[in-house]
């Protein structure tokens, strides 16, 4: 019998990819999709590109019903909403994954300092950081998982090779992302205009962008020290697609060839990660629309810098697609199901 | 046991699409892919987006050993090259869908006044032309399939409702159309850089496209007497799409209820076909990697025209999707089998 | 001494590109800018690209303070603002151009049937439809100018020599334009957000477009009988630019060559208008940032249909520049005043 | 009298960019262009942006019919060719303006490491490195111009007052630049396509683009010291613009007004440059069109990191705007002569 699922906010960018991704799960029906301001429409209404294949109307959240119709929940609603809903589901005894900030942090004084007063700050302990290639384990036996944020995945893929086997130096890490729009999400703010965007490129929110804290979390996590990188977002004039360039020193003379290879080794059984032979460097567009997240590396060999790239779909990889990764590790499914789509290139 | 296929020219925007839908496609196993600018080369090293699920080289085309390894093939070549082949699989007994125009006109001399001299005439007879929501019961017996060009689908499928019910004037049609850039290929020339087609938008080919003849020979052949349709395409600056605005006369007063549900009455049992309702028009983005074709309508009453809008993303519907819609016809597969993915929106 | 100018409504995109106009125009100072949403802020605030170059601040809408600082207005606010406000200008003597519809129409009641009611009706006498091309003499004695919208600018002048000249049917004529998205200003609404628009094209506003009634008066003016267009705009991914494609039936025998000397002898003193060369055709590209309206033209002679490409940047020609033109026809400089900038491409 | 300026090499974008910005000066005429692949052909025909602006027609390269015609030559062609022409126009008198890297290079074995022989090192002491900001009185008197590449332009404005005070450890300097797709040129060439680079994002010659020892060169020339930086250009899809987020550590702590403050004493009188206020950040959209540099600042204090941004549009202030702004100097007219058009936004 198919697990029935629930999606929370289900008509900004990451509700309507999981859609996208879920309507053809083998064994998950969606059963609810609920809508603060579309409630009572068809969600084919909202988005067209479902027509034929989703007859559902947006609902409002209520957490009783929505309890009975689902058995598991996704959550992609603002942080902040997120844990005002989250325990009671978990009271019910359903599986969540939340696409907010809010269940990422292991310290809710990190959490507080960044975003504003955690209200279920004793769900931390429970909730796992969802990046399956970080903590796979964990997350089978997790009832809450706090799905990455898309810039966090995107460079933390980049860095698990290196941390893992002590590889550089953790001073002056640099991390330069640049993100398609979709990563702002749908709300209607004059930034987001397509004029506003469209043939310009800018960064933002220097030193100050609220995906840092993760990143710092889960890199002093895996060396067990405190890790501060410097992270720089930037705005691309695209839909879809982060672009991490990651800077760091090597803490021994290596070749690319070698670095290369720690990283095939390292990734070699991981089903969404694809690390290019040397001298290919990968773009957003060879992964858009899929989960895959794509690796280059190069090595300067006489400073002992290299420079390690990765690129993922945001909306996939760095946020929907994750997500049904990891409900499929919760549930015991295999992990590329319903996953398995091919990059639409061009 | 699967169908065996092969691809010759996989190495085109539609020859990667082709890739991109076969490879979940549950009946088929992609046995051959040929090119000849990368012979020798791993087909995932000249599209990094199917790295991990097609370990295949590019051959060169030799049709001896291609019709050892495939039962079924793809011929998705410039025209001319396709008649020079397709004769050659006929005879080796293969089902052949060719994604040029050489085996789309019943007129060889219509051919040749638009394209070049015909030198496989002979088999022109045996070719159906792969609209299915127009000929499905004869693609259904074809042994060669000659797959409608991008801009003729989403034209075509506009007007079959209106000529089947002799709803319109036969004069003054217009056809306008908007294409996305892969609608021009992967050939590198001058006018499809990215600096010269990006922020602009132009017309080209005013009366004089070679889907014109394509366009005039099915509307004719649907009414029964000649049909001349003034038909011009535009170039936009997007990776894909075709977005065809049909102007048209009613022969008889109409509301736009009225012919809305004409059209959705045709295509009721069309499983790619969506009617928006009243007041919608689609957008191309809605059917983006998707082989929908997404249908808006619009009537004047006081001076009796029409508009209808077609939206269909060109290297899907206008081309590989439909070229695997009709393998699937042709051997006897569900019709949707591969091609029930999403559009990918954003 | 130069003309003292003020803007009234500055901070959207006809504000802003007035300013990028005005601020090299030799005769103009502009000495006020007004604001409803950024009153108080430095305008090179709200616009970086204003940054070193006017050292202005927003400020409120009040006519007294405003008719002392310049002494000829340009409003570039929404229609029905704009009527409440330009008959206190007038009274105080100035000269205003007015970029919104109040002042388009020559028929209160058309007005009042696309719009809403009309407060200002007794202004509309004095006031002149301001495309220099048609009503050259008239704008250079008006006090109130009613600037042109965006589509009618390109469409009208592809039909002006052949109307004038009564070689066409007035029947079943057709325009399709496909516009930049700057074209739908600078409002915060979801249908403008980059991914919404980005890698898609539409139609909207079918039969139903408030420019349409402003194409019609100006046609039938010049024909001296009612002529009604079929008219569809398109959104296109785009910053800049307005493609318009119109489709006519010609009423005698002609070659292409023919009708292009036709539109070659009737632009041949304009400035601001190009007509191709025979084969070439247009882009909204190569009118990008300029003033320019370019003209392509193609008959097909078998079934005597012609169709007539016009591109222009609707911020410019269709907005802005023109607006421009028209003041300098107003205030009896040079015509091209200002306006001699070349379009950037790429 | 005006002064006569040929351009060899007139139909690539530096080309065209120019001669729209030549035909608006005031002093120049611009009485020859060159093109090896547009010979014969009006230049018009080749740019229609240009039509009714520059009835010239392209020619072959010849020396001494070009230094007939021209008293002031730019070159904008590929480097070697430029080497190869650029000594006679010198024996002629000519001054000269080039935009390749042939004179670019102090150390004629730097030139030749990363590209070729060079056969002109003896004319290296002649010439000049073009950063007016950099070289302003050295330029005033050269007879050659090594016309800056557009990635070292927006990389050293935002060193240079870093540099100057010995204000950053010359370590770990890290420059992460964002081109639009017209730096790599007008060639055809399938990586410039438009449906291989919309909708994507990725970097391209890791440590190894060229640009990399003009930057070293000028950064060490600066503080007498050799300096080495990672550099790492990025691909956007938009025509225009370089975005370079440039990453240093501060030799001392200082916050971000410190630091802004810094930067706006030192480019007080430069027409050029704009340095935004505290929490402002450039965009390449600001500057599109113009010869602006624009930057902002931003320090993180805890650790000492400093970010500097700044935007220019490439083929402006990247290539033919400073090329202009090279000419005006070395002919001892304005600096802003031709230069003033404001950013074309949207």
């Amino acid at each position: 019998m198919k697990t029935k699922v629930g999606i929370i906010g289900a008509t900004g960018y990451t509700g309507v990819e999981l859609l996208r991704i879920l309507l053809h799960h083998p064994e998950v029906e969606v059963t609810a999709v609920t809508s603060q301001k579309y409630a009572g429409l068809p969600i084919d209404q909202v988005f067209p590109s479902l027509m034929k294949h989703l007859p559902l109307e947006c609902e409002e959240l209520a957490i009783g019903p929505i309890s009975k119709k689902a058995d598991f929940i996704f959550t992609a609603v603002p942080h902040k909403t997120a844990m005002e809903m989250v325990p009671s589901f978990y009271r019910q005894g359903k599986k969540v994954v939340d696409l907010s900030a809010d269940f990422r942090f292991k310290d809710a004084g990190v959490y507080e300092r960044w975003y504003q007063k955690h209200t279920s700050a004793d769900l931390l302990p429970e909730s796992v950081y969802g990046l399956p290639e970080l903590h796979r384990e964990r997350i089978r036996h997790a009832k809450i998982v706090g799905n990455p944020g898309c810039y966090p995945t995107g460079a933390l893929i980049g860095f698990i090779p290196l941390m893992k086997q002590g590889l550089i130096s953790l001073e002056n890490i640099v991390i330069d992302s640049k993100s398609g729009v979709s990563g702002a999400g749908r709300d209607v703010v004059l930034e987001s205009l397509f004029c506003e965007v469209n043939e310009g490129v800018k960064a933002y929110k220097i030193f100050a962008h609220r995906h840092t804290p993760e990143i710092d979390q889960e890199l002093s996590q895996m060396v067990q020290r405190e890790v501060r990188v410097t992270f720089v977002p930037h705005l691309i004039p695209m839909d879809r697609g982060i672009l991490s360039t990651l800077y760091v020193r090597l803490l021994k003379k290596m070749k690319t060839d070698e670095l290369l290879h720690i990283f095939k080794e390292a990734y070699q059984k991981e089903p969404f990660i694809r690390v290019y032979p040397k001298g290919k460097l990968p773009s957003t567009k060879d992964v858009r629309g899929s989960n895959f997240c794509d690796i280059g590396v190069m090595v300067s060999e006489p400073d002992d810098r290299a420079v390690i790239i990765t690129a993922i779909d945001n909306l996939v990889k760095g946020a929907s697609g994750e997500a049904v990764q990891n409900m499929n590790i919760m549930l015991g499914y295999p992990e590329t199901l319903g996953l398995d789509g091919l990059p639409l290139s061009p």
